[in-house]
């Protein structure tokens, strides 16, 4: 049987890859996923939801009142109704969805490098491409030097991830405006990813829903309530374009999962107070972490100020694979920089979404196989 | 802001069209979920679940035993493992992810009129194109010679929907070998939507898993169990597409919903039995919804063999769609035969998953509807 041009070109994420050969006694800090419980309205708006007989199908768009909770709780960015709101089977589903609403075969579009593993493969699917623009070293801001210098008669968007995955970085304000400066000029719509808009440790969250006549903004439940299984997102757009990726959204799923709606609606009049303390822990994780990353000798990382990952360089000169693959050995799991994108070599990603003791493991391994790695070099 | 080639050539479902037009005290017969309660087991394993933390990320095709149970149920056409099934986040995605795995810009598919609303835009999402089979008039088995007349070097595949969405027909042996045999001449896909299979009443379901070589077989939780909104299906197909599908899969949705998967899997052991008794009671229901039809003069309909649907034909010379919106002012809404194809016209869909009192009272508004039209007529 044959297999479509389309998907014979994409590779299988670099993050599922590592997370098969975990063994169950590894420190696994490969995998972006609070370890935190969720909020418990969350599993008893689901479970109440399922026991009442809410498991038939749903409006495509997702349950009105869940639309409009997200519209109120992103109104403090820019003022929103529940029709700039789509529920979505997960971010990833709301990407892919935009993708294919936006690109037609021979788009091009510019996605962040170090990035996550998605962005590409989802424009290809859509039968169009891609081109990696690198993110500045420390800071990991996007370059708008090399961004303007990417740009083509066939470029269609620009990709943001803001905060970062694989490096933590925050989106600065002249960044930011500069970005939306090269969209106006060159007529190209932001894909904004912002579903860790809830992890910010330092500064503030700058989110390009207040431009929605060029952008999209992709969130998502996942993280914002710890429950990555129940693959639930939403996307955030102008009514104009609403109504396009809603048709699309019926062709690829007809609509979301009820039960886990009503759970994350149930769960949003506090969810202040929860991300709050989650941010409490996670802060301290990520001080940990990143203190123990620079004892190390020729490991480097620059305190990153949002989501939970930690994305440090190494002065040795082997690829992050194989790298990975020694501390794999050796007891700790972690993503190769290489996993995401070409400008993401040199490094390791850590996700400090794990307790404390697990990441003093874990860098008790790190510090003992880099160290011993350093002097066979 | 651009909107997709793709996306512009499809349409909304005209299910959901009229869906919109109910109002809440009318007769509604125009969605096909069942109405009756899911199986105890699936809700209370999916709140179990739920409450044991069960809400992080699963692997990408589905959890193992779910994956294993479902093989096992469906090993009755033809031995399978669990390496053979996926499950997915309902049949629609299921359909797409299909497409968007097989099919290159250019390729063209076969899909049958009247048919199921999703497979011709799911080809052109993919980037391909369709044509439609016509169906038999009374019995509604796909027309063979309609078949081969319209298969061109482009075809890469043939869609077969058994049981039937909107018909009820459910295929019989001559032409599931028939349509075996042009695939295996022409080389061409099998994409054999199965997921009324469940719901048969006479006769016997032929599913193409026994030729996994050249087909992909369909299947879903929502009708079996009842929990339309828990928007799980599965693919079943050989090992070696499977892994392209996985593929493909992790992009769509990064994998399925956690306590949901647990939900269908708790209630997999007792599944025979409860179908047992859906099945008395959706017969019981058809042959009410049939006799009623066929009592309407100029109204008429060959007793549908499977799936929970009517699909009478009737002689007054009015475009279903007119038909459908004079029903829906008298409260009863149904679906417009125009909505499923172009050989759709000139019939109207009734979902019979709904109560014997609802149904009675739904063909009581038809018939003084119809009668009075053919008065005016």
């Amino acid at each position: 049987m044959k297999v479509s041009q389309r998907l014979d070109s994409i590779a299988m994420s670099g993050i599922r890859k590592m997370f098969d050969l975990a063994s169950p006694s590894s420190i696994n800090l490969g995998l972006g996923e609070p370890d935190l419980l969720p909020p418990k309205k969350a599993i008893d708006g689901m479970t109440l939801a399922a026991e009442n007989g809410l498991n038939k199908y749903g409006p495509t768009a997702g349950i009105p009142d869940l639309r409009a909770a997200v519209a109120e709780k992103y109104s403090v960015y820019h003022p929103l109704t529940a029709n700039n709101v789509m529920i979505t089977p997960s971010g990833s589903s709301a990407l892919l969805e935009v993708c294919m609403s936006v690109l037609d075969p021979g788009d091009n579009v510019l996605i962040p490098s170090p990035g996550f593993v998605i962005y590409g493969p989802h424009a290809k699917l859509a039968g169009g491409t891609f081109t990696e623009y690198r993110l500045t070293p420390e800071t990991f801001q996007p370059d708008i030097d090399d961004i303007q210098s990417k740009i083509t008669k066939n470029t269609e968007a620009i990709f943001v991830n803001n905060p970062s995955n694989p490096t933590g970085s925050v989106l600065e304000e002249d960044t930011y405006k500069a970005i939306l400066d090269v969209a106006e000029d060159k007529d190209l719509l932001i894909v904004s990813d912002e579903v860790y808009d809830s992890f910010i440790y330092e500064g503030k969250h700058l989110s390009y829903l207040s431009h929605l006549d060029r952008s999209i903004v992709v969130g998502g439940f996942s993280k914002m309530m710890a429950v990555t299984g129940w693959r639930l997102g939403f996307l955030m757009a102008n009514e104009d374009m609403m109504e396009h990726l809603i048709k699309m959204q019926y062709h690829v799923c007809a609509s979301p999962n009820m039960p886990a709606m009503y759970g994350a609606l149930a769960a949003m009049s506090d969810i202040d107070n929860y991300l709050e303390d989650a941010r409490t822990i996670f802060k301290r994780r990520r001080d940990l972490i990143v203190e123990r990353i620079n004892e190390i000798d020729g490991m480097h990382i620059t305190k990153p100020k949002g989501a939970f990952y930690a994305f440090p360089s190494y002065d040795l000169d082997i690829p992050s694979a194989d790298l990975a693959m020694e501390l794999a050995k050796n007891g700790l799991i972690c993503t190769p920089g290489s996993a995401f994108g070409s400008f993401g070599e040199g490094h390791l990603r850590f996700s400090y979404a794990a307790d404390e003791t697990k990441i003093s493991k874990g860098m008790d391994i790190l510090a003992k196989t880099y160290t011993e790695l350093k002097k066979k070099a």
